[in-house]
């Protein structure tokens, strides 16, 4: 991020026709965003771009989610149809959706399982997630993945996912990298009840019993707990700070990801913004972490990107308002009286 | 509001492919809307209206505002010229903007005098904002132009204000009409010093003694401590209300209005949604009073209507779930696991 844009955001928000500050967090969304364009006022974004990374988890076996493992190929399927949350909340953000194959447990069509690493990460309450060589390949396809858009002219990214079962994973990553109990980052997920609960917290003491001899290295974290979708996620995001590309981040999936993200690539969590806070607590965990706060608080819970696309139209009213908005000047509307200087 | 097809929202929202209830706010915004367009899938949202009424107060001469009084005038030019921040939101948001002059200390131009009762409200400090005559004036202006922008087909309006000192006669009406004191409704408005605060605390004390045996007639309150464009925000969300149109509601001046609307039609408010939590304390007892939940949170105080516009993209997306999304049996998705009942 360029502090020198940053500073032309913040003077020209002072010689816009409106109080100074007074459009709150749109002026500061706006100045983050001139920041990391290196330019004030910062483009209108042209291609916003969700990408939906799809994995399955051995650990669904265990009961640990309000629904079956075949849900996540099933959606896979309904993101191309245009039918899911995503692609309404895409349509009127303005943002267009890439649905990614990376360890979904069932053949999916071609188009998206060019990045397949396996069939389903293993569950990690007994067994590895991946071996070493998928986790190198999973982190390559992020990476790759991330280049490819950036190429294409993503001008801002947002982080997708679906898998039944990966809110288990995620709060055994953010477990690992805060240094809480698996009470402090258990919640509902897909709305699970007090039996699945009790499965779920089961799971996420022996995932985190398995990490802890891993919690300073990243890459093996998301080997031995992790997953295939959750190494392709935190290699997109490093590779999106790389190639200095802003990205919203969603929920409790994306959050999870970003956390290893920053361990891989310190600083990384420059060019992210926390869109929302989800209703699953080790988001929260995450985000402090990470020293991002959220911008909205709309008890959204889903993933797949679609807390990002709730936040992603301020963000753009905050670049508009940089651009368009007149000055006082030209305007020609008065400037606040003068004060006389304190006793 | 239609309980029918409120109750068919919940229902649709439970058979869409994602967990119940895992957008949170957006499926409480969506049952909202096909609640007051009695219809579930709700329209989507194809005219919202921004409408702007300004008006200056005799106040302000008294040194209540960061600005000069000519700044309401100027104001005006600029949103006719698509300058300020309510155009640049609006555009983002798809929505589009009316401005009227209901009391401006000045000329302005004649698409926007139409409905002009005088030039500035009376300073309430010491005397009546508005005569009898003009206060009835006032209110039939709100209601024409509410009937007006129904009958071209707007089928969402956004209360805008625009009117330096305008935060003073809104706090003292939201004091009046919460049984507040000074202290507990003053805010900074467009940004005053300590001086400037102390000279808005004085005429809050002022003009809530002059309001006190009016507290329980809001016309008379309209006329002795409000002023025209209060009396036409207030009369204009009235008809919102007979006219059955949802409207999103901005800042402490919408509010201020709003709590004086409700008094003149009780249950009124069930047309009418917070869209955000404004810096302004008035803001929030008004709220409180009105059983108005703000759905965002993002330090705005800027007025204009640019509050609304900063969650209607929401309540676009929240229409557009319940309109587009697949259902379960529609995408071909599972549904959730049957759970065994409790021991």
């Amino acid at each position: 991020p360029d502090q020198d844009a940053a500073g032309q955001a913040r003077a020209r928000h002072a010689e816009l026709t409106k109080p100074p500050g007074s459009l709150g967090k749109l002026e500061e969304l706006g100045t983050w965003l001139a920041a990391r364009q290196r330019r004030c006022p910062p483009r209108p974004l042209q291609r916003p771009r969700v990408v939906v990374f799809a994995g399955d988890h051995g650990i669904a076996r265990g009961g640990v989610s309000a629904y079956p493992a075949e849900v996540t190929a099933q959606m896979v399927r309904n993101f191309l149809d245009g039918g899911a949350a995503v692609n309404v909340l895409s349509d009127v953000a303005g943002a267009t959706v890439r649905v990614v194959d990376i360890a979904v447990a069932a053949q999916t069509p071609p188009e998206v399982a060019e990045f397949k690493v396996r069939e389903s990460s293993g569950s990690i309450d007994v067994e590895d997630a991946l071996t070493e060589e998928q986790t190198q390949t999973a982190l390559t396809a992020g990476r790759t993945i991330a280049d490819a858009e950036v190429d294409a002219g993503a001008d801002l990214l947002i982080v997708g996912d679906m898998g039944i079962g990966n809110t288990t994973p995620a709060a055994v990553l953010i477990a690992a990298l805060t240094g809480s109990e698996p009470v402090a980052v258990i919640g509902r997920g897909t709305g699970i009840d007090d039996n699945a609960w009790m499965r779920k917290a089961t799971a996420i003491r022996d995932g985190l019993r398995r990490a802890r001899a891993n919690s300073a290295y990243p890459v093996d974290l998301l080997r031995v707990v992790g997953g295939a979708d959750f190494a392709a996620m935190a290699a997109f995001l490093v590779q999106a700070a790389v190639r200095q590309t802003p990205v919203l981040l969603d929920g409790v999936i994306a959050s999870a990801a970003a956390l290893v993200a920053e361990e891989l690539a310190p600083g990384a969590r420059q060019w992210w913004l926390a869109a929302h806070r989800s209703t699953e607590p080790a988001q929260h965990l995450a985000l402090d972490q990470l020293q991002l706060e959220p911008l909205l608080e709309l008890d959204m819970r889903l993933g797949e990107g679609t807390g990002g696309l709730a936040a992603l139209p301020l963000l753009r009213m905050a670049a508009k308002v940089l651009t368009e908005m007149a000055t006082f000047e030209q305007a020609g509307v008065s400037g606040q009286i003068p004060q006389p200087a304190e006793d």
